[in-house]
């Protein structure tokens, strides 16, 4: 979307001569296969996140860790930048390639090494499907918690890169409460172990550091997360509402009755639409709201809780509290909200996912202010989200080929995130900042604090290799940034004027 | 206890007129309270680490923010270095001042600033007692989960400098997974907000990487903590033992089957018998091991629970599992756990305690080869410790008064956490390094991350004003470390050889 920004940020790029760096690699390192043909790189231009698109210079699909390792060394000694990629699902462009850059391909690394059912670990390697972490732990009656809706594809490297989360984080947590070690190698090819297969772990707490880091302080080469047990039951609840207020009334009403949900989610009637027309979840078109709420653990536990649920539920408003009847009209309910962005995006040409986190009392004015929002740029924005943990993905539909809409969805999508800040939220809940919110990043922290961001990053990779352009904004920009929305007369926040 | 170390490091810094510093305070910061006469500065010489004891330079006691922000750059403009301290009930050294050095103490923030029941969050001065956020939150039917022993004087801003733990964290986690949001402010001055009130913060995860940092990064200025519904129910089995791998195999095995117990302890034969002989805590003191297992929540879900870990205990060998009959009984039982320490020091006049983690499947093994290093020593220990976390309290016994005890305690000391960190563990759990643990952070840590952390350490403080000698050893001091062992014959780990 921001082509501006692409170019300038390969411009500040040194040169290499592209096939100087293939000899050598092809030298050093026996057996690495390299993929450097126009047609080849296609594949590889943009992630999850299609909006954005820059052809890398190279692409290296490592298979050993070893190669890995002098891949790194060789791109430090000759100054190329590198930028690691997973499954490429990410949606905030994380993995967006460097035209001056190589392309670090994780995917083949995809081995369970070990599954612990005793100390309840798995030992994987980053290349490893989420999902299939769960499919391993099966035969143990365990599995891995965070649940990102690209499950079945995202890596467990990618997961970690971002700090990615799911339905089931309200109650589980996100990635980060949710590994235990990491092994890494640094821009010079220098092995960390991060973390422990112990409780907790001296020193720093790196692992915490390095989780959502986005590939800009190492690259991941093995992971140890935590299984749980799976609980014996799962029930879902469906509530309609008549407004989205009550609903959100109703999600703050049930977390201070103290059940604490395994997934508790929203979508407006735009998105209950488009996923009951997509999916026949078996939704209610006339409802304003919905509220799904899963509640799982032992059997009298969830019952007992079902029961205070629906209480709650009515008192806040619902016209109506469903109970999925059996397994089947459980997994029928999930999948209308699964495949709400797919659902979605066939209303319209494009559609712009943000992914906002806000205090929960803040829900009902977030989204009164976003209605008024999207009918001051003149675009619809559906609501569907996690509310029980207030993360937000207002998605807003828009048409790339009517000239201007883009341009509108994007200074929407920035108000919204820049109005998430200013009630005591963050900029990205699950997704992370990418190439796609560097901006906000301006929004959310000020000066020292981005400055600080970029002690810590130097203090892994000084001459700024890994991942440049991502995850945290230069000063510089920073400054054009604010100055560009004075300019516009659209100054969110007093405290930009500083820069 | 190590003497030297204290010379060489406060040898280390540079000197600094006191009369001028302490005109140069009172004349900049009215109304600041200074001590710097012998008398008063006794009773800030060590904090719960009697055994390490220096006279501070000068002792601070602010009231406000501004008194610390204003005192934090003027150390910075004179290079006078800064140690923190919250109430000094820390047992690894953390808080113990520097002779050159300015003790900076907190406890005079004592106000809760707000609970917000609703999104179950209380935000508090650093100065807080972790007790006394539970009390102001009991009327809203909420608590703070993590419990350090200490949890009646303890402050919150030390709980996170330290990470504090506690006899719930196998359920409910360590500080860290407590906390939303920190307001800290840098050596110079600067004021960061570290955390969101929202799920997740982009950027750094600056947040985890102050907790436990041990005032090296900064000065904790205000803590929101996150606030847990209070359990309906909560139950205790205490189960007898005739070994301690019997008691060891029983953890393993109720961890296995699903259950997460609120509390799961272990204490052997030497700690039953003190505890039982202070406390009357109704211990059986023919057993060779006891485990106290809590299991919370409502009341069906605890009914079954009880059922499955009364069943997993048997058949792992338990001679007895009784259930507290009333709520009188249940605080009886984790009274006697609660004053162990105390009980033990009742055995000895003085005893070194020790906090080693360690994958929970070695219990076993280790609990073996502390037995037979003791013995070697001519030491008695005894263990009390969280056995689901695998976190070990090895408690030494011995007499400082007798030639040549302490030197053996602190070599036997050395050796149980060299030996955590061999079987995939680490040498602290929830008590920190601070002083105490330098030296085996040189076994923990190798030299491409010990430089990665004082590079970290830079990024916050680049002169090394804030709390130095403690946490993070420098790498000479390794090489000293790892030499004075390789002399004495005992290298623990070949790897020591490198520095």
């Amino acid at each position: 979307m921001n082509i501006l920004y692409d170019e300038r940020i390969d411009g500040a790029l040194p040169d290499t001569d592209k096939d100087v760096l293939i000899k050598h690699l092809h030298q050093h390192i026996p057996g690495l296969d390299l993929l450097w043909r126009e047609e080849e790189l296609k594949a590889y231009e943009c992630d999850g996140l299609s909006a954005y698109r820059t052809t890398p210079m190279l692409v290296a699909l490592p298979r050993r860790l070893d190669q890995v390792q002098q891949l790194l060394q060789i791109c430090h000694a000759q100054q190329v930048p590198v930028v690691a990629r997973g499954a490429g699902t990410g949606l905030s462009g994380g993995a967006l390639p460097l035209e001056k850059g190589l392309l670090l391909v994780m995917a083949r690394f995809n081995n369970i090494l070990h599954i612990d059912p005793a100390a309840r670990t798995a030992r994987v390697q980053p290349g490893v499907r989420n999902l299939a972490i769960s499919q391993a732990a099966a035969p143990f009656g365990l599995y891995y918690a965070p649940d990102p809706s690209s499950q079945i594809a995202c890596s467990i490297g990618g997961n970690v890169a971002e700090n990615a989360g799911g339905v089931h984080c309200l109650k589980y947590g996100l990635t980060v409460h949710n590994l235990l070690k990491l092994e890494v190698l640094t821009i010079e090819g220098e092995h960390l172990t991060l973390g422990s297969d112990a409780l907790d772990s001296p020193g720093f707490d790196l692992l915490a550091l390095f989780t959502g880091s986005e590939g800009l302080l190492g690259i991941i080469t093995e992971v140890t997360v935590k299984l749980l047990p799976k609980p014996q039951v799962a029930k879902v609840l469906l509530a309609s509402f008549d407004s989205v207020e009550k609903a959100g009334r109703a999600v703050a009403d049930i977390i201070a009755v103290g059940v604490i949900p395994a997934g508790l989610e929203m979508m407006d009637n735009l998105a209950i639409c488009a996923a009951e027309d997509f999916i026949h979840a078996g939704y209610p078109m006339d409802a304003e709201a919905i509220l799904l709420c899963e509640l799982d653990g032992v059997e009298a536990d969830v019952h007992d809780d079902c029961q205070r649920v629906r209480e709650v539920m009515q008192q806040a408003g619902a016209s109506d509290v469903r109970l999925a009847r059996d397994e089947a009209e459980r997994v029928r309910f999930w999948a209308g909200r699964k495949n709400a962005f797919p659902a979605i995006g066939r209303l319209s040409p494009d559609y712009y996912c943000m992914d906002g986190t806000i205090p929960r009392r803040e829900l009902p004015g977030v989204l009164r202010d976003i209605t008024r929002l999207a009918a001051e740029h003149g675009l619809r924005v559906a609501n569907v989200f996690h509310a029980g943990d207030g993360n937000m993905h207002p998605l807003i539909l828009f048409d790339a080929n009517q000239p201007g809409e883009l341009q509108r969805a994007e200074s929407l999508g920035g108000q919204i995130l820049e109005l998430c800040v200013k009630v005591g939220g963050s900029i990205t809940g699950e997704h992370g900042v990418g190439r796609e919110k560097i901006n906000q990043m301006c929004a959310q922290f000020n000066s020292d604090e981005l400055t600080l961001f970029h002690s810590l990053k130097s203090a892994f990779d000084p001459q700024g290799l890994l991942n440049p352009g991502k995850n945290i904004p230069t000063l510089h920009r920073c400054a054009e940034f604010g100055a560009m929305h004075i300019h516009a007369g659209q100054l969110p926040f007093p405290e930009l004027e500083r820069f």
